[in-house]
């Protein structure tokens, strides 16, 4: 939840998917097939993922298919369905019995069950990260940017959602550098210094001091790594999680009623095809969930 | 297993797949793509409840395409990886410690992990079908054939490979009626009547006597009803069953090691898309399995 900011309460709709993988967006097609209210949110290039595959032969009906190609007859399927996918970053899902809190960086939505598809982070760590969690090095810069009014900022943003956040922090901080992992830059703030390094190692005392790159460091007060996730505990508080991944049984249900999970964040193999499926699945029993309360 | 022919034992398989529907498509596709050694029951129409379906919306990839469409770029992925069907249907699958052994109408094969993706049958039973099993009604035509030398045999037979349990019976019984409940029919040795209609009910007294029609009766000593699948623990002897299809984990794993099931035999809901997604997810699973062992 954003703190120092007023929260806006959206409409209550029946299924909010989080998640624009296959995932997600199947789960999308499905809860709108089956004429309920529902809202996606994620990124509109879909999965960045899988527009970097070179070629899929197990995705059944293609063979021999490039990432970008699937993607596009993703694309191509949710447009006809006039399917919209939402461009904030869910920070947390909150069960409040009857319904589910679904907080963005921006406002606050409801609904009345939840598919999460939020795939796994493959992420590694940067070497130090772990070391300064907490003492110099975060995850969520609007959290902490009291923290750092008028301090030096380095953002290490992991995909596009990073901006907002460094965008934000221009406001409170007296200089933010932002090191982008990713490509295209979309809209980051005149005054933010861009830094087009591969981030080495985070150095420091007690508290992390420097970043390294391979030619050349960055000092600052504060370090934020914004990855494409959170944990998924983190995500939603009281799910039960099992190796990492959402424990979920044969319907796709969580340990909380309503609450479903698909795709990669609930274990492996990883692939497009499983997702998909698990999607369909999962939205399904939501709409069962729905028709029978 | 056949009675009264030879069984010619096949060479050893990593994995056999029986269904040529979404599910085993599917998991044929990744256990090839993992460089197994695979075999396919099925037909090579794929699933005639596919090509039946007037429009698919959702599944992810294909919007507002028709059953053929959608079951045509399947068969077109299976072609461009060379992957063939071999048209036998499987009467039983049995765990043999270190392998399965896999048995149809004609032969016994071998394979050292198995996925079974036969789908669920949505066939009605005919009135009198239940009341007169065991009395003069049976299931499998070529497994009773001794017992009708020299009667008179009706068949009703809804799928192409009850075509060869009437051939069969030809050599055994003095006569042999047989009603086909599909189309076309592909190979029925002459001296075998045919009749298009429709059964409506059998009766009998302590015994079954007659196969009643919207017009007309056919009297028999023997009635066999023979339809596109049998009981799943007919099937696999010793599989756990739970609420009628077969029992499985996230994995798709049954309770037996290197049995694994997908599609709609495992449960609803009963989509293409969801099934596709098992299939793969069973095939990666027996990959597994057979690479630890």
């Amino acid at each position: 939840m954003n703190q120092g900011q007023d929260l806006i309460v959206d409409q209550r709709y029946d299924l909010i998917v989080i998640g624009s993988g296959p995932a997600g967006i199947s789960a999308a097609i499905n809860g709108v097939i089956r004429k309920k209210k529902v809202k996606v949110f994620g990124i509109s290039d879909l999965s960045e993922k899988l527009t970097k595959a070179p070629r899929i032969d197990n995705y059944l009906g293609f063979f021999g298919v490039s990432g970008m190609d699937l993607k596009n007859s993703f694309a191509n399927h949710i447009q006809k369905m006039d399917i919209q996918i939402t461009e904030e970053k869910v920070d947390a899902v909150y069960a409040m019995g009857d319904h589910f809190a679904v907080s963005t960086r921006l406002n606050m939505y409801e609904a009345t069950s939840v598919v999460v598809a939020t795939g796994v982070s493959i992420k590694k760590s940067i070497p130090g990260e772990d070391v300064f969690l907490g003492k110099g090095v975060g995850y969520c810069a609007t959290c902490d940017a009291p923290i750092y009014k008028n301090k030096v900022v380095a953002i290490v943003g992991y995909d596009v959602h990073a901006e907002e956040e460094a965008n934000f922090m221009l406001d409170v901080a007296s200089k933010v550098y932002y090191i982008p992992m990713y490509k295209p830059i979309k809209k980051i703030r005149e005054g933010i210094e861009i830094l087009e390094k591969k981030p080495k190692e985070i150095i420091g005392d007690d508290h992390a001091k420097k970043l390294l790159f391979q030619d050349g460091e960055l000092e600052a007060d504060g370090f934020f790594i914004l990855k494409d996730s959170v944990d998924l505990d983190q995500l939603v508080p009281g799910v039960e999680i099992a190796e990492g991944h959402f424990k979920v049984d044969r319907h796709m249900e969580t340990n909380i009623p309503g609450l479903y999970a698909a795709g990669d964040c609930t274990g492996k193999p990883y692939q497009y095809l499983k997702a998909a499926g698990e999607g369909q699945v999962a939205a399904l029993n939501a709409v069962s969930y729905l028709d029978n309360r």
